[in-house]
């Protein structure tokens, strides 16, 4: 991993011009996040400029004292840190090929989920167009933005978060470069991310035997917020197995998780609730048994993911 | 569901003898939670009896101080506290059917994996053996066993919590009674157990995506790790959106997830790393839009895994 220092031809606002101490932010993008996002600059006391396709989004945020753009080249042209929240790469692209007249000399941050290939295309598309590039994301809920724990991290442009730090330190105070390629964020972002759909349907299974039981599901929250923490006390013990790729020292081993599937049909039975969806990770432990990782760590689940031709 | 306390006719222990400042506890089963069991017993000063199929087993006890039984029945006869820890209720009553005749008047706990169901005809089969009856769950690693937070969950007969508290206190600083129905705690087992294995995989797919990055796994842990504490922030607000059947407020929207598949297959198409497993979390998404989910709270997923007959 190319770990260097970027040397950017563009950095305008950090060599011939520097930001005031109150950078102004222009923020593209005012779905529940970019709001969020653009709330916690004008709260901060940053000049900031609004843009969205539609225009009543925009609303809230005037009222709290932000500028609207009258269109996209405007908002770009108006503040040196441009920072979108758009649903896509491809969304952000499309969005800003209406600007980029204004775009050289900016800084570019999005915010958005995507691939680590949609992070590198607008990378080059940015440098194209003479913009300095910084890929991110909000780990977090829009509720969280501007907390000190809120974690966001960043890759691409190292003199772009590092000539806009304290603007990008009020969306969080958990923020974090990750490297200079500007796919890392988008990379870590899915790797991350990976827990969140399956955690949560789990919880939704979980929640719906309760409720057939005539239970409230509140009373599963608690034991529930528990058993989360135990499974992320694992995860370093995890990650050690999974880098050294010694499984022998198992506290939880594969062979434990082969009653799971039982396990299932016996929930289904007693409350009617669906586990099918379960089924592939139940093959998954089977294939992991065949490939005898049966007594190793359940760590070892990843040697089955891995493709057959990973890059490392 | 019966909340009125159990008035059992065997409760030997807590009303003829009154148990001893430490009770004399017997654990069977001494896998790697067993052992764990065992050995806090031991170390708190409890006097321990212990027995395991495989009697190698059982050695690292006896040397920390606690006794052999020679067979599960001296074992039963040993303690007025008998602690199982084997695989499943199956296993449970198959090794105790050996020691039948001595069970009458002890407090039988069993601590396994297993279905409600199972525990119900556990709880029958204690009830008709003369043992007093509770059915409880570990919910930590074995390491974990007698730490201050560590929590441990029981159902069924309320004597047996309260006349041997001290005792199973030892195991886990939060230890709770879920009720007196003795299926309550491998209900909530399930219900809560149900994220482990998704949340897992997942993390297990993120580490693998890492890796073929030629990046460390280690990298990932403190971004996990916080992910952890977003979902766990969550599930107060989800358990409310599902017990009250309203999912208009939606932070998080059903639709938000539409994307995630195209998401898994760019992280395939990526690293290499096999995403298929989550194919039917997808499915349930699109489910849950058909059924004019599509801008509730994700937490709307829950009405789709519901059977079609709940009991409730």
């Amino acid at each position: 991993m190319d770990l260097a220092p970027h040397h950017h031809p563009f950095s305008v606002w950090s060599t011939r011009m520097p930001a005031p101490h109150l950078t102004p932010v222009s923020v593209i993008g005012l779905g529940s996040m970019g709001s969020a996002l653009a709330g916690a600059f004008v709260r901060a006391g940053h000049p900031t400029t609004v843009w969205n396709r539609t225009a009543a989004r925009t609303e809230p945020l005037v009222a709290l004292g932000a500028t609207r753009a009258a269109d996209v080249e405007a908002a770009v042209a108006a503040s040196p840190l441009v920072v979108t929240c758009l649903t896509t790469f491809d969304d952000t692209r499309q969005a800003l090929g209406q600007a980029v007249a204004a775009l050289p000399g900016r800084a570019l941050v999005t915010l958005n989920s995507g691939s680590p290939a949609g992070a590198r295309e607008t990378a080059a598309w940015a440098a194209g167009h003479g913009a300095r590039f910084l890929a991110g994301a909000v780990k977090n809920v829009p509720s969280a933005v501007g907390a000190p724990d809120t974690l966001l991290y960043y890759s691409g442009d190292r003199t772009v978060f590092d000539d806009f730090r304290a603007a990008l330190d009020v969306l969080g105070g958990d923020t974090v470069h990750l490297g200079d390629e500007p796919d890392l964020a988008a990379l870590y972002e899915m790797a991350v991310g990976a827990m969140l759909l399956p955690a949560l349907v789990g919880f939704f299974q979980g929640a719906a035997a309760v409720q057939a039981r005539g239970l409230e599901v509140a009373s599963m929250v608690r034991f529930a917020g528990k058993w989360l923490d135990m499974i992320k006390s694992l995860l370093p013990v995890f990650a050690r197995e999974i880098d050294t790729g010694d499984y022998t020292d198992a506290a939880s081993s594969v062979n434990l998780f082969l009653t799971a599937e039982a396990d299932d049909a016996d929930l289904t039975e007693e409350t009617n609730v669906e586990t099918a969806w379960l089924a592939p990770m139940h093959d998954l432990v089977r294939r992991a048994v065949a490939a005898g990782h049966g007594d190793h760590s359940v760590s070892a689940l990843t040697e089955v993911l891995r493709g057959p031709a990973p890059r490392a």
